[in-house]
């Protein structure tokens, strides 16, 4: 396979470029952008000397068509909007990292992501890429919107006891964390390093982008539940992120009913992995990787159950997941190229 | 006023060591150890050197008697226990910083802490040292129970919303997140370097020994007020503790009621601060100082209000809060050596 | 005292404010700005709430001369140079915090620099603020030009050896490593979070601006210094600087000698701390404090010193040594303000 | 191939169970341990769970013979002298990563290392593992001594032009810089969280074990090399080294001759990457990898050159080179298994 990659100075884009690498099916990575034409990729990632070489090329739909066969798009806000549809019908794959194709109804993305939304015909051919709980959708998509990276983790950890219909609906809490690459590659004072390092932040209370798109999966998986509490915080590292999430039971369960529905739900999934008893996995535990790790609790002194769900940001909550998504699309096996140890310490 | 610490070569006796140098009223400042006898200061500490030039003395109740008018315990669990009894007996006033007096029921004491509880006549006498919420017992106390970093974060941040009885009692979820020095310095698997840093960790799921506490002083305020919701987490930082708390609001509220209920009820005191609208306090912003600094929101979607309470665990939640109480104790201006500006960045 | 502060929501401002908090001497500040006219304090510095409530105004020389007798400049480039005479002229004493004074020979400074210098005239009044070795004529003077965070661990550490001239005055390397705050707050690619945590950097090879005056002073003291080797690091901290600095002995010279040498030369500086055989000062033993710690080593091996020398880079780096200068102006005990127990963990 | 590590609890080998993992020869791991035995592996690092589930063998030289082809030591001192020739003996290629049998004087290890050296005749089967230098050696070799993590920076920092006799011999200063990682899974007071986050610290002065062992082969290289003067450094950061070299030039050297030479000399090495003019690496740039990256300076104001040579410590200074060895001795391709794009961010 040819992939090309639109947006690959920012971390999506070089998270792709590392994983790719060690792809076996991936011959050719040609690296297409709106806004950086001629520059060597060196010049922006030091890190890949000696192993990328290419220059940066615009984005031309003639050239895409006949030099690719996927595209990935790692790009801010609007580009996925403007191409995916044009290269799509040229031929290649596409699979969006960013948040444009995600959201179903205009008006809710509107709401949330404070700009228009994508055409809705492009959104109707865009098949949300969670493999876990999508994979036959995915398996015949030509367009792929990868999930975000909290919602990601998020939905992991509900989906078994949410589609077993075990918990109060109105219960449902997250409290997240994230490192800092989440932010991305422009400087700001949010994420200025004297001002992050030894601190820790709580941001866009009941605002964050990511609200509307874990909502809109819950209620598909069951329409009964309401809008849920989500807010985010900056934890002072760089990958990683982990989602508290508190619900309420709707009777009591034991220790094992509840390992063993995760368990009997993720049998077959490569990629999440459910703590024993006692256990909960940090952040660091699936560093580098494309794993979910999950812990459970359940509280008989209040009837709250909390999952534990953590997942590197930048590869199950993006590039990763996204290269798991061409993977299905066409054929390879589900692992294939990542099959990463996470990195420790 | 002469003072002395056990416990001084652990963070809440360097921290008292910081501050103490600052207090006007503060002229001696004398050294005990259970186990370090004739150890001089800077051998544990190189950082007071040529401020600090004392040894460590062994306990000895006679010597106390007429060396110190107060006892500042930093100890860890067990001494405290042993020695504040006879020490307020005496004369010395106590402040302990330990956990050993803040659980009224020993049965629950025992439950979680995993040992025998002090005697029940001794925690009779000792006073929970939360000044915005306890002052005039203060006043008249000989024995401080100082609380815990977990507890004053989360009962600053609930108290006026309790005792308006405006919230759901069934609904409190409490997601603590701590810098390290909470854990203490001895050497431990959980907070090694390599292991902590670029980490994110829960621990002690549904097991805190700070739960009882919050739980005890909840019930006082309001006894419908059932087991709450509490995990606690580790971020990769030394100082600083955010507690996101969620609950669920019983009627709507503007969010000018909820910063008006909050700003009246703390009109009077000075190491609380309300944010405005839209601002939410970072843990940084109270880095070494006595600050508690407060964020609201109520989110109309959800009917649920989210109050985000930060300290630094050092001060407010230790060193800083006991000094505070000294202050009560002994008549000062309560905030006499504790006018610090955060240190930022 | 009424004391005026340009620049104040630079990291420079901010520590001046919360050093300025605890000085007794000082009645008032009040915050110029060349840019932010209007804005609340608190809006850039949430942690200053409810001890800084001022409101940035103009830079105007009537006002200036009439609300305040010492200005503190903590300013970007060509500020000072623009605005210290005049300010001198009208009145107050200056204090300023930036480069614009440091370097006496303008072509010098334009080189290094790669701007034009400030008037000579200007130059030529100001004076070299830094206490230890300087400190008769910054009794005397109107302006003060306060050393770079580099030149002050630098020369704090090699003035013994340089003023005996027991050393090859060929031989001078320094390594120096710096947390970020010195980069200051503007959000770069060099500091963003992402970027810098767990990542140490080399940067400004050979072009260090603190290079030249370094130099400057080193020659003051024995002109037959040449030119030296001095190399930056980049930390992923927010404070702190070490510098390792290696020289090679005239002669054989033992552990004794070499520390009674340091004792012997700073013995009446509250500021310096010289550390016993075999211990050797980590940035933290001095953070938030105004002490430059010093340890020392004479390798038998190869005959080389190596000094390490610590400061807290935006106290006695920056703002802390700017009150040192303040309390010699204005003849106050040099300590006031300043007796900061450094802060620990 | 079949392969058995000793010591799989620590770090280096965590680094081995990651890497071997995408060896594409390597058909099964077998885990001893001196300490653990019946453990899971999982137990010690949850982050293999679902990837390795073998427990931990007692070392017993007749399965050892039975059962692998190579046997990997990252073992605490003294475990390779006693087991590493019996184990070659009976078949087994040895890999070790301790320090064991890297010093060929025993008077020499003896005095650095303050215990009793390996038997002579076991160092003297033992050959050093720099791949980029001893190459045909290791080919043949049966006992690899896998060099130490600073020597591996910096002795590639220095080879060229150690070599080439470009450089006054008697002027190398090598300041060092290492993450916590390379001192290992221990806790320890200097590696304690919150004593090393936000703090640099210098250790070991005049005294690092490395120092011989660097001495050792530069003194091979060129035998006028006396003593050098190497001080290390802890980062706040779990992985990376940087070492900053700084030598005399024995006469002037254009930017372009410097660098031609280094990359003449490297041009077939397929881990050493020599940056271009005004470039130096920052050690994130080799993150996770088996790169060496070399940036280079010669500053005509003092005719010192500056060079500037980091690694990932636990891969290139210690893991991943152990495998390039094995690579080697077994005939495949030297990168095999290790094409690993740095991780970024």
């Amino acid at each position: 396979m040819r992939v090309g990659i639109i947006g690959a100075t920012g971390y999506g884009g070089a998270e792709l470029l590392r994983l790719l690498h060690q792809h076996p099916h991936v011959q050719e990575v040609v690296l297409y952008t709106s806004s950086k034409e001629g520059m060597n990729i060196q010049e922006s990632y030091p890190h890949v000397s000696g192993i990328y070489e290419q220059n940066l090329q615009s984005i031309d739909l003639t050239s895409i068509k006949t030099e690719v066969d996927t595209v990935f798009l790692a790009t801010p806000p609007g580009v996925s909007a403007e191409f995916s549809g044009a290269i799509a019908e040229a031929g290649p794959q596409v699979i969006d990292l960013s948040g444009d194709l995600r959201i179903r109804d205009p008006k809710v993305y509107e709401e949330w992501y404070k700009r228009q939304s994508a055409p809705a015909s492009l959104i109707d051919k865009a098949v949300y890429g969670l493999p876990e709980w999508n994979r036959e959708e995915i398996k015949h998509a030509r367009i792929i919107s990868n999930p975000g990276c909290y919602p990601t983790a998020t939905l992991l950890g509900l989906a078994p006891l949410v589609k077993s219909q075990l918990i109060d609906v109105e219960s449902i809490i997250i409290d997240a964390k994230s490192g800092t690459s989440g932010a991305g590659r422009s400087p700001s004072a949010i994420t200025h390093f004297s001002e992050m390092n030894e601190n820790f932040k709580i941001y866009q209370i009941n605002q964050h982008k990511h609200i509307p798109e874990i909502e809109q999966i819950l209620k598909e998986w069951d329409e009964l539940i309401p809008n849920v509490t989500f807010q985010p915080h900056l934890v002072p590292m760089v990958r990683g992120i982990m989602a508290t999430i508190y619900v309420k039971a709707k009777k009591k369960l034991s220790e094992k009913e509840l390992r063993d529905l995760y368990k009997g739900m993720y049998a077959n999934e490569g990629f999440v992995r459910i703590r024993e008893e006692g256990q909960y996995p940090a952040t660091k535990e699936v560093y580098g990787s494309n794993y979910c790790d999950i812990g459970l609790s359940y509280d008989v002194r209040t009837g709250r159950i909390t999952i534990v769900s953590v997942i590197d940001n930048v590869v199950k909550g993006a590039s990763g997941q996204a290269i798991q998504n061409f993977n299905i699309m066409n054929g390879f096996e589900e692992n294939t190229g990542l099959q990463l140890v996470p990195m420790y310490p």
